[in-house]
């Protein structure tokens, strides 16, 4: 840790903290043919939490902690099924395998900077052991994403300790999520922008199935923003392979998280998580070789959730066909893409470690998109 | 084989033939940020030859078979690095384990109809076996993708023969690469509209490397059809999950071909294919559940051709680090998105087995694009 | 094909046609802790329907196809859910993406020689097309194995025709199932001897689910043999990386087809399959880079059965908990042992298109073995 | 962590420190057919470091850190390529995306157990951190690798600190390594005996290529224990289902470091790796649903190394083809397989937190694997 004698502020954003800006679809914007949810949140999946701490101290750390939380009981004892994806692993993903191997997620989801993830990991395990129910538990598969801070942030000081990251689980709720540049999103850049934490969700109608999926992003990445369709990146002059300026390494990450309340296996679970990068390349990823492009797929619904019962020798479950997948397929992609979006619309300028990044300017970007 | 009195015709579509309409850059669409080679075709990539068959016998048989050859030598003696892809697997197709395990391409690759793999699969053996050279020869990894051409052919007559495949091989040639209901595409739907194949190009400026990408897309896939960011599908009231018509099976598939002179190594090859998807992506893809969505990627370099000298103890080779790949994925991407476009602004409309699929309406479409 | 004015002799190897040499068991070997099933084959597995086509003519042609079908409806209606592991890919193994997206397989799965794969896939197509409801079938996603026996078999000349194929498929049986040079591994090699088809089974007993797992086996393979634990290749003196005898290729390839009626997910089936290779290893393959090691696992259990009924909307199944799996991990590690020692029991001196290969020598075999 | 008044006691084996016992080879245990290097051991691999720091606390602490370096200079400037292979991951592997993505590691590797991999994972960080050249680092691949220790080690306890993991770094010597209850292997059980680290390797002979293959595992997996083939477990009366003793849960872990100085691509590392685990089967293990089994494997060679020069634009590196990897399979399965059992000679009995681990008898041991 660095020593600091700087004035330390850390900021808990509650949901109701947020930029004056518009989100995406209150601005006009139209993103895919399907519709949002109540909240166009992760949280429209019932029973999932969001929770978010972030750190600010002065302009040299800009760095924070997401967790979400697939429901509100006993994570590892009710273990939902899940799903996951790379879409470019230049990232420090903890828990894939396990995830991969047995189809489910046992903790909190933790999202936070590159060089944090162990502090990451060791809330989600100190966490886990200290729930009511735990105490025989002796494995632990935690599950944290990251993206790189370290334009914003001073990354190396390593600033998140396992106290911040166990306060962002401990405080996770439903509810509207704050997007922007809080919790895992604080230090974050998008396209040149300020990125951070978007969320959005599509509700299928009845006639196909009636699910919900959520996506909660934490934006990073680069590539040629693209905005419904609209090539705001080029129009706006900044863009990765732009000839007369300097190239700048076209990197960073993007992590999604992906919730759904339809019965699904952990097979199409990953399916699932896969499409979350349609809905990226079409925000303009180049999916360039230093970005951290993962997914992570759950479901909430309780005709899958790994009990105890259903832990051990036969057990029933409902599923989904495969044949029934496509409208889900269709409804990550849109929500990925509008999550990401919203998180650059969330996103304010911040002076930082290593120079200041502007948020989006809707100003400009607003009138290109022909929404008033 | 479907018994028929039928007058048979087969055509052998040269690249000369073709549809009277522009092709999407000729009409003024502009795809991504970087440039075409000079055709903007596979074939940009020097010493890369595409051959097709078309097979159509009155209404009810359009299906035919592309060849691609990564080099005009002895495929099998002097293998090329490869890497494979999956973006959905409901397809056949045919040689990827050996891909992935070894990394290399020992034979021509071909695209043909679902059923028929079989004899793409059979020629591919056949016209290796037959090479000079490879009189020893007693294992050959054939690669075969397919789409699906049920609804324009008589998909289950298996119309395709070996020797029509092995034709396709043997007058592959390099230059312009016809493009639209020609070959593996004569019977293809995308979008509800004739898709085919499609093909284009990047080069990259000497800044970033200067190497060449081409791409060669069979395209039946589906989705919400965007060109060029514009949600063309949506403006003409044709597009999946459309609420008031009925809800047709979201399906189909599609296969590209990437090809690069870049010397890469077969991870990274891979990679490349992967990216493929993004521009897939943009063109509205669903990746429904139903769609065969894989891409394979060779490099022509010499530096990295594996010649038996370098098929036996430790070989030097030329190989570009990861670093340096962030363009290249760019330029597939785009490439990929354009030959997708390609190959709809090529279909011509088309009288089939089970009914007419039309031509995309570029009287309406063109428009929409605003350009001329 | 090869012309040829030879006396054509085609065999229809009967379950009841057997070498006169003991299987493993029959001869005192005991390879692991379970029990095997009544019949110490894949058939022990209930509805599992086995099909042998053997080809021999003169001394240049032995080769063959064996079909194994999960159960003996429609299969392609009634699909059965399905894993696959690739231990070592040089094989040109058909149908595995597909098994992999969607966890099923829909079709017989054939074996038979490396250059007669397509032969093979186009007779599980020409078949199911031809079932009784069927009749609006536009997709099918053959699956066929295949090993080398280019030594013993005229390879080149691609003597399986699709009709072999299908008589494999035809005359598919319960009961019994012939071993060694019989149908695919007619002329297949392992470890230096005369190779073929094995088979073995293993009933776990009611306080571990009383479930059963049955294994074939085409062993084409090699490495140092070990039987049981002794390590019989080093005592004849034929291993691969003999320092005196002059370097053979040490190829070859092992392609594994598990069964079991526990009612599995597509994961824990993929997972099964991987175990299947923790037999081979027990047998002393080298998992040589010119290996093809492939394994397919399927659930015949009638509760997972993917009917009409389960391929749409949400459908209940029962599935075992990945806690009850490694019982069924030990079971499908011991059979494929088992099997593939089996498979070297029964094979016979066989005289070949390239020299002559002997029968495992059981008269100086057993007594290393210090079984009577 | 536990707060504890308790004497603690933290020692640092040397490697001169070391059981009494035999080492497999030294007994008369021949496994393979291939011979070892000067010391059997991963440092045979000219230039790999082992470092071990093994936590005692009374009875109930047993655990510890395992540091493999694949070489003395700056691993981050200078990575080495690699690959990974997972043969069971419930375990909780921190790394392996980054590894497969970019075929490189850039940190030393850590063992450690299950719930303190964010220790392991933390150290890596900040010793890569704070070396020479890396004052720009700003992101960092942590590998580390864990079993469960929690039958002899207080696990829930989270024993092992940032602190205590970069000593096994930076203690990392070559030379002789130290085996059994020693570093991750502290605290870890095998078949129901004391088992902890085993190392060995292979050297080729010069025709098959002259290349070092060294192997360190750390163990504490089940199954049905054998030894050079002989059955010991059941001989022992000590192994997986057996009937008449409670079915204690079967699983376990066994993680597998390769070092070669082949100059291999990374692809042909995770192929070796892969090989690792034929040695792990041969041993008897069951690979059990809850078993974390996985392999990293990295090349030592210069002429692979990813040094600056090579990490940017196109670099010359030679590269040993597919078609020699064979005999290094074969040297990574034997070593592999020799390190584990090496792992239980060198056990000694513990009295720990949940109960008294033995050591494996040798004296009944090795009568019956009829060795002096």
């Amino acid at each position: 840790m660095k020593a600091s004698a700087a004035i330390v502020t850390v900021l808990m954003i509650a949901a109701t903290a947020a930029s004056a800006a518009p989100r995406a679809r209150e601005a006009g914007v139209r993103i895919g043919v399907l519709q949002p949810g109540a909240l166009n949140a992760i949280t429209d999946v019932a029973g999932v939490k969001v929770g978010q701490v972030t750190i600010v101290r002065g302009d040299h750390v800009h760095t924070g902690v997401t967790a979400v939380l697939p429901h509100g009981g006993n994570l590892f004892q009710d273990k939902v099924p899940a799903g996951f994806f790379v879409a470019n692993a230049f990232g420090k993903f903890v828990g894939s395998t396990q995830i991969e191997e047995l189809g489910e997620i046992e903790t909190p989801i933790l999202l936070t900077n590159t060089l944090n993830v162990a502090e990451g990991a060791a809330a989600a395990v100190e966490w886990t052991l200290a729930q009511p129910g735990n105490e025989q538990v002796r494995s632990v598969n935690a599950v944290v994403g990251e993206t790189n801070d370290g334009f914003l942030n001073d990354i190396r000081g390593r600033h998140v300790t396992i106290a911040d990251a166990r306060r962002a689980i401990e405080d996770a709720k439903d509810g509207p999520v704050a997007e922007g540049g809080v919790g895992a999103g604080t230090g974050t850049v998008a396209f040149g922008w300020k990125g951070g934490i978007g969320t959005a969700s599509r509700k299928l109608p009845a006639s196909l199935g009636g699910w919900t999926v959520g996506v909660l992003t934490q934006t990073n990445y680069g590539g040629v923003l693209s905005i419904a369709g609209v090539p705001v990146g080029v129009r706006l002059g900044r863009y990765d392979f732009k000839r007369e300026i300097e190239q700048k390494k076209a990197d960073g990450s993007v992590v999604v998280i992906v919730a759904t309340d339809a019965p699904l296996s952990d097979r199409n679970l990953r399916r699932l998580a896969e499409r979350a990068f349609a809905g990226i390349a079409r925000t303009g990823s180049g999916f360039s070789n230093g970005s951290g492009d993962y997914a992570v797929a759950f479901s909430t619904n309780p005709a899958v959730r790994r009990t105890p019962a259903r832990r051990s020798g036969v057990a029933a479950s409902d599923q989904l066909a495969n044949d029934a997948m496509s409208p889900l397929f269709q409804a990550v992609a849109e929500a990925t893409e509008e999550a990401a979006i919203n998180s650059l619309f969330a996103g304010t300028t911040v002076k930082g470690d290593q120079g200041t990044i502007e948020a989006l300017p809707l100003d400009k970007v607003l009138p290109m998109l022909r929404v008033p």
